[in-house]
């Protein structure tokens, strides 16, 4: 794996006209709760409403740079890698098509739309990967995936980058972990940026194929559709590329379900953000993390994106968690 | 009515540096969907979540420049006051009691508590009343108001004054009205600095008050608790000093709960943010006004919170109105 800091600075200078230097947030409460100092490097404020804007449009842009953008760009998600593609496209002036399920929240599929993509619904999932690959077969068409692509991986990294080139002395980085693409992007900044640093990914307990590969040595697929809120950790496996940076974290937490759902509360509540469940999920590794600590912490955690439907946010706001207050204890 | 322009500034050179200078966001897709330029001032990124904070370090700030800083703060308030109040006690290390009814949405409670106020509940709002008026006799104490003072009103228009030094030409103003005070400040710094754009004030239909006062010329109050998710617009009456900028708006709106949700929802989900239902309320007055609108028009909105708890959360979410795209038709 040769990917470096100079590939992620290389990304950083192709994507920064198109995206959002999104903020850093904190909480003087929560902070003084813990004990420590935890900052959120908010990609729920990029464009699209999550850190994927990055990957795809910085695709996009190394292939243009490199003399062969595509006449027609195709993309298969039910996700926010739909909108990331589509936006993209739009950027550079590709006409772009996203394969989506018909079961695909209907904002996701309205904002594809938004961003000028023609979007093709299919009954299931499998029919979407026949449909772009055969798209994909057509002369001058591209594909881009999700996460398993060197240009995804480094754009992706470009959210950490921006954040530690901002902040100084940062102990230990938290990302939430699907296929694994910003994760392995922000592995490698994090290496090069912020060598002493821990940096740790997180995935749902009830989706945790990345946990049980690293547990077993090679990539491990879910059995079936997992049961999680955290649907941008619901990814069946990672790729082959991710896995090999995984394998260099310095730890890998799971997240039982009610505190995916905590967290989810306490950082909209105290950061006023709209945030999907699974990037709330990393601050429960914080936390079990933060116990293991004798002195006080500077932590970085990477909010992947704000996209989030009626029916998971009403599933979130059914019980009350906020008397809770978060503590170490 | 002497307050002006000069009055806001002072105002803003008063509370710069202990509070935040909040984030104009927009929605591209909203933009595009309704063919005009809006633009949020997110005061639900302002300490303590909502905009309150500027005019309760306005009034500790004068006092203190005036050397009339008091030895005792006191306030009563069920809602971002209580919070404002036990923040700027805390900036400028004056002793704070905050008077609450046992009611209070206890996110709230511990806010005002890790503000370092003594929080002191109450079985009832009447009683808290009580409290506080007897606690304000005692000497060296000060009881800030929530709206109606001309301290409250100027700090709490210094957000419109941020926000309209760095927006030109904006065409019109809307703010959420609850006692005033947002308004007030608002109309002042409009006034000032963009004399030709329209400012409009906007209430829930189901606490009119204030839309009743100026049909009817005189201050008229609530008959009961009404019955609206906007509870930072549910104060019983408006006060004497800001009824008489109320009257000098061009323009007040009611609005109906299902609009207040619907545009919860919208917002929420397009700019990102946690905000309360009181400041998504403008939104279906700036869609009703553009309305009458032939040419394209930029248009200031003022988010003026993010604090709300999970009952509130929960009820905004029942019903799913992001399947119904904003639109002018």
């Amino acid at each position: 794996m040769s990917l470096t800091l100079t590939d992620i600075r290389a990304a950083k200078k192709r994507v920064d006209s198109y995206i959002n230097a999104t903020p850093i947030l904190s909480s003087s409460l929560m902070n003084q709760w813990l004990g420590h100092e935890i900052f959120f490097k908010c990609e729920n404020f990029q464009k699209i409403g999550a850190f994927k804007a990055r990957g795809g449009l910085n695709t996009v842009a190394w292939l243009v740079e490199n003399n062969q953008k595509p006449k027609h760009i195709v993309a298969n998600s039910s996700g926010n890698h739909a909108q990331a593609v589509a936006y993209a496209g739009q950027q550079f002036g590709i006409p772009t098509t996203i394969f989506m399920p018909e079961y695909s929240s209907q904002v996701k599929v309205q904002a594809a739309r938004g961003y000028g993509a023609k979007v093709v619904l299919s009954k299931t999932r499998n029919i979407t990967d026949v449909l772009v690959r055969e798209a994909a077969g057509e002369a001058g068409t591209y594909w881009i995936p999700p996460f398993n692509h060197e240009q995804v991986i480094c754009g992706q990294g470009t959210a950490a980058l921006e954040a530690l080139t901002e902040l100084d002395d940062i102990d230990a980085v938290f990302t939430p972990c699907g296929g694994g693409g910003l994760t392995s992007g922000t592995l490698i900044a994090t290496r090069g940026l912020a060598p002493k640093a821990k940096m740790f990914g997180v995935e749902p307990l009830n989706a945790n194929d990345a946990a049980e590969s690293l547990r077993k040595g090679s990539i491990q697929r879910l059995s079936g559709i997992p049961n999680t809120l955290a649907d941008g950790a619901m990814t069946m496996a990672v790729g082959e590329l991710t896995f090999e940076f995984l394998k260099q974290l310095d730890g890998f937490y799971e997240v039982a379900e009610n505190d995916i759902v905590y967290w989810t509360q306490w950082l909209t509540h105290l950061l006023k953000c709209r945030l999907e469940p699974t990037c709330a999920m990393p601050m429960q590794a914080v936390v079990e993390w933060l116990k293991t600590q004798n002195t006080k912490q500077r932590v970085l955690v990477i909010i992947s994106g704000g996209n989030m439907d009626q029916t998971t946010s009403q599933k979130i706001w059914e019980w009350d968690y906020l008397t809770q207050k978060p503590t170490l204890r």
